[in-house]
């Protein structure tokens, strides 16, 4: 998507380690506008999917799930990390390992919102090691329920997880796919 | 407002402790069409002051600060919660005290995104002891900006944050205030 890839590159610092600090937008100021814009997007390539419910993950997925769910007309879940031992019965529970902040954490959904019936669409910020894209799909698995896919806005193609989650045969549309980047000469994207 | 009230009546679980469980709608899975509707009434009451900037705390805050976004043209800041001490000089921190969770946390806003111009309206689902709140309106205050009050979702004012953070010249507007609440009999509202 021209418009996000404008977007990383004049807004989007590259930091040491490979990591892409956009706070300025997407995860710790949120431009709702552009959301819009994003949303749009998800919605043209999902929309005739019959989705009936979009999960995301705490903390920075849940403003761009929300804004995704508008035009679907659907409500939006949102997995919960908790490094306690939960209570065996009430929720699906899943382990995700996160890339930049290197911790383990457990992420639970409430049995009660995600059913057998529902057809489901991820939606997250990022996808690096696709820890958290599995973690979130074996939830869906786990409840009997449909998943649609999942929506990404910016992938980093240069590491394994897009190509591990799309093995598993889980459709995957990320808005922008990042080559490589580094301090330098900033971020180039996948043609 | 009316449609809220219902919906904590037909919704809303009491558990034990006098916690309110709206999980179904609001701090979990999350109605994001009903979310509009309050966004319009945080319009109707703050539409007119300016505001620039709306600010939450993750994660249960997110959503419903970002539709209420919307209408009001802004981005959203989302304070994020942390254990590690902070680099002093990038970020505006305070300590916020959880009322569901009894634990004692630092919330933190980078300096970039809460600027002395900043006209801020925080947004948050719940006020109970007024913790998140207060440490909300310090980080605005050390920022030198402007904040232009509170909108809050439910309000527990049978607790006496709301007081407290009143007592303090801060406009707290609540679209939904307790009076009180049981296992057996349900919720009241303040009338």
């Amino acid at each position: 998507m021209q418009r996000l890839e404008e977007k990383i590159r004049r807004d989007g610092v590259v930091k040491a380690g490979g990591v892409l600090k956009v706070d300025s937008f997407l995860n710790h100021q949120m431009d709702v506008a552009f959301f819009g814009e994003l949303a749009q997007e998800f919605y043209r390539l999902f929309g005739g999917c019959g989705v009936t419910k979009i999960l995301t993950i705490e903390a920075s997925g849940i403003g761009i799930a929300c804004i995704t769910a508008q035009p679907f007309g659907v409500p939006v879940i949102f997995a919960k990390k908790t490094k306690t031992k939960n209570i065996a019965g009430e929720v699906y529970t899943s382990r995700v390992e996160s890339f930049t902040h290197g911790v383990t954490y457990d992420i639970i959904v409430s049995k009660e919102f995600l059913r057998p019936e529902d057809r489901v669409l991820i939606i997250d910020d990022f996808l690096a090691n696709g820890s958290a894209l599995l973690g979130l799909s074996k939830l869906v698995k786990d409840a009997g329920a449909t998943l649609i896919g999942a929506g990404i806005v910016i992938e980093k193609a240069f590491q394994t997880g897009g190509e591990l989650v799309r093995s598993q045969g889980i459709r995957v549309e990320s808005l922008a796919r990042i080559a490589g980047m580094n301090e330098t000469e900033g971020v180039t994207f996948v043609r």
